[in-house]
């Protein structure tokens, strides 16, 4: 066990003080930067890179080396669950993500088996230590998974959806079978979280990126009841340090209280929420990490700054804020932008 | 004027009390419906079929044949008016929406002119009173109109869009350009829905498709100021009638009290939230329209009548409820399960 030299995000976790407000950015390591293109290029696919331990660190350590980032983000996919289960996840240009077979019957859920994480994806978990040698404590690292209900909407639907059309006609008129896909799923991801965090990972993200096209009643049911039953799952010490649990709903704003309830450190905010709302509404029961519209990014460094120091204001001066974007940052964001972000976060966090 | 036999909708809209809950369908004329696709057949492109007013009116008053409903709505696009604009509408297959020409520049938002409703959406107002006189006082006639924000997106980005990356760089970079174009848009909105409420229209909405996209800030600044303006500006009376005005904001159930402060009489909710929760919150300020997930409809006749009965348990006993669906209604869903959804409102509402 190395010492860990940057402990702020932890700390800032934790709704401790610290010197200035950490910060990381979800998919900091990606398209946007060249050097992830040229990784990505001598890789061959995108599942290519995800399956290679190093190849995984070595873009994972990109943006480190670029931006003073206090912490790292495990390089890999949302989708390397249900590939373990079977499903074959490939990526078609321009399509996103496809699975060649699809999970939408009774006895296609029932015939479903829970993988062992640590042979089915042990490609993750080798990546995880890998990437824990490689930053020798510089930073803490960060585990993630999709969450169950985002997981079953690519296995229901066989890939990107805009209404979900499959997934919620079983909800409402199986639930019996979404709940028995859910759980399957929620056993997954625990065990895999799990098992990500004994490989080293020193905190761990759920996305639940399609969980805000619920109604709040099935929110409730079909997607934060398996965050809940996950987080109580979950390893919460390792190394003698507290491993962290981050919930992140997309355009779940309307669900801030019941998220904060789950027994999770801390709540992914999107950007359509004022993070001092979110404050006033949770307390301080959870720390809140977010939330710049990652589209800002294509405004001038100027602006970036400008909008960077109006957060840190609506946050206001309590501990318990990580600064991040609302969600991922896209391919076309210039480098440059990013990096006036980070630093502005750093000169005013 | 003819008297109006079905006064439902425009009573629960002042939030009088009425003898059942009253419905009608965001685009519920539209592809679901066989006879719809028989007339787009027969129009030729979906722009032929609305500057027809004899064929818009004729699929306006399609599902009132099938349906028990309690309002009709015009038929015609969100984008009528940048077309007038002179942007040059055009539908590509698979594509959606897109326009010939874009408004990206200081010069291009300048040059951009403010057009006559009367003339060039002189069609709009033809299918408006041929409607009318159609309906012969059997439901009322709702009008409608792209929220200035949304209608932007489309201007600036040249169609659909995943991140509004043009115009969100133009309101973050450069927001005198942007107000500029809104205040146009504002003023040519404003316009046009008083035409529509003069050549008819008993009802108007404003649909903001894309200001959930925005953060908390951008929204009131870019997008509900607009609409503000938009409602101080209309023709609120009409034929010794109120004509009310139902703003919806997809996405916007965070901002549902700022929204109920624009002078409006009615707040169109998607599904995310619940309805008894929202009414809750703007109280009788305003009339509340909503809010079934669209995706229920792919569920049984069964879940779709226990779906309709939770909404209305939920929103209680209270005037001012108007049944719809979250959204719009889609393509691929089953006239009958339509049927079976609206009958449930008159048999429970």
């Amino acid at each position: 066990m190395t010492e860990l030299k940057n402990d702020r995000f932890l700390k800032a976790l934790a709704r401790e003080p610290v010197d200035r407000t950490p910060i990381w950015m979800m998919r900091q390591a990606g398209r946007y930067l060249p050097e992830y293109r040229a990784s990505r290029a001598k890789a061959g696919s995108f599942m290519d890179l995800c399956t290679n331990p190093d190849m995984a660190c070595e873009v994972t350590m990109q943006p480190l080396e670029r931006y003073p980032l206090d912490a790292a983000i495990l390089f890999s996919d949302i989708l390397t669950i249900p590939d373990a289960m079977g499903l074959g996840l490939y990526f078609e240009t321009g399509e996103g993500p496809r699975f060649r077979k699809t999970v939408r019957t009774e006895a296609e859920v029932s015939a479903l088996e829970i993988p062992d994480v640590n042979t089915s994806l042990d490609y993750v978990m080798k990546a995880v230590s890998t990437i824990r040698g490689e930053l020798n404590g510089r930073v803490p690292l960060i585990g993630f998974s999709g969450s169950p209900w985002t997981l079953a909407t690519y296995m229901v639907e066989g890939g990107s959806s805009k209404d979900f059309r499959r997934l919620k006609a079983m909800i409402y008129d199986q639930p019996e079978i979404a709940h028995q896909l859910l759980d399957k799923l929620a056993q997954t991801v625990t065990a895999y979280l799990n098992a990500q965090i004994l490989s080293g990972a020193q905190a761990v993200q759920i996305f639940d990126t399609w969980g805000g096209a619920l109604s709040a009643s099935a929110y409730e049911e079909f997607s934060l009841s398996y965050m809940r039953q996950i987080v109580s799952g979950l390893i919460r010490e390792h190394e003698g340090r507290k491993v962290p649990v981050i919930l992140f709903t997309k355009n779940g704003g309307l669900w801030l209280e019941q998220m904060a309830d789950t027994g999770c450190d801390a709540l992914g905010l999107d950007w359509t929420i004022n993070i001092g709302d979110a404050r006033r509404r949770v307390g301080d029961r959870v720390a809140l990490q977010g939330n710049m519209d990652p589209a800002v990014l294509y405004a001038s460094p100027q602006t970036i700054r400008k909008e960077v120091k109006k957060i840190l204001t609506d946050f206001g001066d309590h501990p318990g804020h990580i600064f991040n974007l609302g969600h991922g940052i896209t391919p076309e964001v210039d480098p440059e932008h990013a990096k006036a972000f980070i630093e502005a976060v750093v000169e005013f966090g």
